[in-house]
């Protein structure tokens, strides 16, 4: 990813300099330029710097934790006061932050800066989500909006995140939300496959047309591709890649913080949740195996339900779509707000239209509520926004009962819906939770008629 | 609950001492004692120590964090090597893995122990998790037993669960149980009142019958009480408190721990994340009501549903206490191994089964399991735990199906059953996850056919 990101800036007219340990690297990096860019590489760090003009901007794109600090060590003795360092990784925002802090006191400005988009993205324009010293933002401004990925009339995606460690704080729910989405495509393959006996031509056709439609986005365009692969590693030219696959997810990380870190502001972000419990237990592969024995009862769909559960699946995913994305910008909302970080949210939204693996259709009108509305909670006020869900719950509805019926787990679009009902009751029956919270250890409670912390000897209450 | 705890062991023969900073709290406590009992109130800590046999006892209770630390602080120039000091709070684990290695290094002996049973569970016996060094819990265990509750055949409900940490732990994931099993029970109220239209005395008489079923459980007899509770606070005899409190959920952080550490760990326990995520989300009452404005569409049931859904509850909310119970023993199993706590299973269970806020009729079932293979990864490979869950999975369709269809949000209960649905999946849709993850970040997968890990070019590789 860096060597594509530093080709991306020499193709945009600015001089470019890599550094990795391994000499052919630099070498490939230099083969690689397009004629007429400037793209240097090196292999000691002191070349890289002692090149490089002041204030110097330094990017590391290496594996998060450990090695950011080793190379934040290696950089200070060569580096001096008003240097900029960005860490282009995905870094937990709470390491972020202590490095801030620690770099601030050696007057280096550190950005933290997600980057989304893939190798491939790197080379044609990612989206990238940078934070830190509003100040020293300028001097990366006019890079950062030459390689970014362009948005449809043209506005890069790129955008100062707000101080501190936002910029990885915005990646890091950017993530959240990737995962939820890429739960809830796989929720509605299993159903289409298990449930309705969709084969991979059918697949790949569904989700190719849904993504001429309103759920247009990344992810159903290479959805749609993936069930179009064939196996190169076998000889029949009919097997496809997809099925070779082994049902075990892996995870860097980043979805599992985005849904500790909401339990903590705290905000309720359940179809992420969902999906991180979901690839967790799919790891669980020899027990799930042994379970499925005793359990034998996926139920066939009757022809009934089938036709109603194919009508429904479109609507259900893009109001899960709709749900998630509401759920990881409440979140944002309410970080900017507890963390001090002034995330400025039709920012977030102009840089994920283009470039990132979550950019989809439905941003546009996202990013008009929180323009309109720069202290809206949550997508759910927002009048445009129900326009585009209110039509759709319904078929979210009927797809999560009819395979909740077929005993097919459809986790995070479930997820996505009691989220929305609760979302939507103003009275909700926690009123029995504080009375057993009351009950059993003294907890108290508030009343709906007056002011004021209640507790009750409840057993002596009862009436007998 | 710290004086309930003191008298509660004098009334069991032993000499016991409380120490208060206000003098009338001593005084109160000595005025409690059992007429012919040994209870002392000081208000020094000098004056506790010295009056202690050695090597000493000595218990805790303040709130958690830094109290704790405040209070080993005053007692460490008094105490000598071999004493021993318990926790007997809700501390995080990880504070308590810090407090046991920091004495440790003093030879001071630290249990963590969680103590469950509330207030009054403390005076007429509670039931009690300790880890800690196991040869210095010789020296609690007569004590303990003597005070705990004793189950239906008269064996006391404390162990020792482990060493470091064990003791918290086993609490931390007994509340994130209660957490789930009270957010089931919420969701059943729900459904029966905005649903089925019930009164509260029908719902007191509901529970009250289900309290006698495979149900029996103290949070069903408590929340039969609840439902017979009249309001003290207001004229009429007509109202009852429930109706009376604000439906937004308190919380000390328990649940929360217990879903943040389990995706550590990791382990899937959805019904208590969506217990943990529903708490968070009743708070934001004043956005749940705007948000009401916009989506009013909670469908009446129709009166054959509404029969239906009136059949299935009780079945539905036994699966969901059972899956909620798997879900937190698979999680206490995982977590043996992997912090080496050495938990043993049986005891956990044999100290749940009475004084604790999540004592149930179905416990002995489970306790058997997992004595009979202490190996055991999830109650939903064991046979007898089969022959209780089988037959109520349909009734949990079927409620989480009409209560999804009519708009009402059943969280825990939907995540309980997508949970069980994807753990007796021999194969789930998460191929298409890795896929979807190497296609734009190359981070590989694994084959189901051959040993490996394979990287696919996904864009070159689709047939044209």
């Amino acid at each position: 990813m860096g060597s594509n990101l530093l080709l991306n800036m020499a193709d945009a007219g600015f001089a470019a300099i890599g550094y990795d340990l391994k000499p052919e690297r630099g070498q490939a990096l230099e083969a690689a330029a397009t004629p007429g860019t400037v793209v240097k590489g090196v292999n000691t760090l002191s070349e890289l710097v002692l090149s490089l003009k002041k204030p110097r901007k330094i990017m590391m794109l290496v594996p998060a934790g450990k090695p950011v600090d080793d190379v934040i060590a290696s950089l200070l003795p060569l580096i001096e006061a008003g240097d900029i360092v960005i860490d282009g990784g995905n870094s937990y925002f709470k390491d972020t932050l202590h490095r801030v802090a620690y770099l601030h006191d050696k007057d280096i400005h550190f950005f933290g800066m997600g980057v989304s988009g893939g190798e491939m993205g790197a080379r044609t324009g990612p989206s990238m989500m940078p934070g830190g010293d509003k100040a020293a933002y300028e001097y990366l401004k006019p890079v950062l909006e030459a390689i970014a990925a362009k948005d449809g009339s043209g506005k890069p995606c790129v955008a100062y995140m707000g101080n501190g460690a936002a910029g990885h704080y915005v990646k890091m729910v950017h993530n959240g939300i990737e995962y939820a989405l890429m739960q809830m495509i796989a929720e509605v393959y299993d159903v289409l496959k298990r449930g309705l006996g969709y084969t991979n031509a059918q697949l790949q056709q569904t989700f190719a047309a849904w993504n001429e439609g309103a759920l247009q986005s990344f992810l159903m365009e290479i959805t749609a591709e993936i069930f179009r692969t064939a196996d190169d590693a076998t000889e029949s030219t009919e097997d496809f890649l997809v099925d070779k696959i082994l049902d075990q997810a892996g995870a860097k990380g980043t979805g599992k913080w985005t849904s500790q870190e909401a339990m903590d502001l705290p905000v309720s972000i359940p179809a992420v949740d969902a999906a991180v419990s979901m690839r967790q237990l799919s790891v669980y592969k020899k027990e799930r195996v042994a379970v499925a024995g005793f359990y034998n009862e996926v139920q066939p769909v009757s022809k009934k339900d089938a036709a109603a559960l194919e009508a429904a699946l479109e609507g259900a995913l893009q109001a899960g779509y709709i749900l998630a994305y509401a759920q990881g910008l409440s979140m944002l909302a309410k970080a900017s707000e507890v963390h001090g970080m002034n995330i400025p949210l039709p920012s977030v939204i102009q840089v994920w239209k283009s470039g990132c693996i979550i950019r989809s259709a439905l941003l546009p009108t996202f990013e008009q509520a929180f323009a309109a509305n720069a202290s809206l909670p949550t997508l759910l006020q927002d009048a445009k926004t129900a326009q585009l869900l209110q039509p759709c719950v319904g078929h979210l509805r009927t797809a999560v009962s009819l395979s909740v019926q077929a005993g097919i787990p459809v986790a995070a679009l479930a997820s996505a819906l009691t989220y929305f009902d609760a979302y939507r009751s103003s009275r909700l029956p926690t009123n029995l939770i504080q009375a057993q919270r009351d009950f059993f250890g003294a907890h108290t409670y508030q009343r709906i008629d007056k002011e004021g912390v209640f507790h009750t000897e409840w057993q002596t209450n009862a009436e007998n």
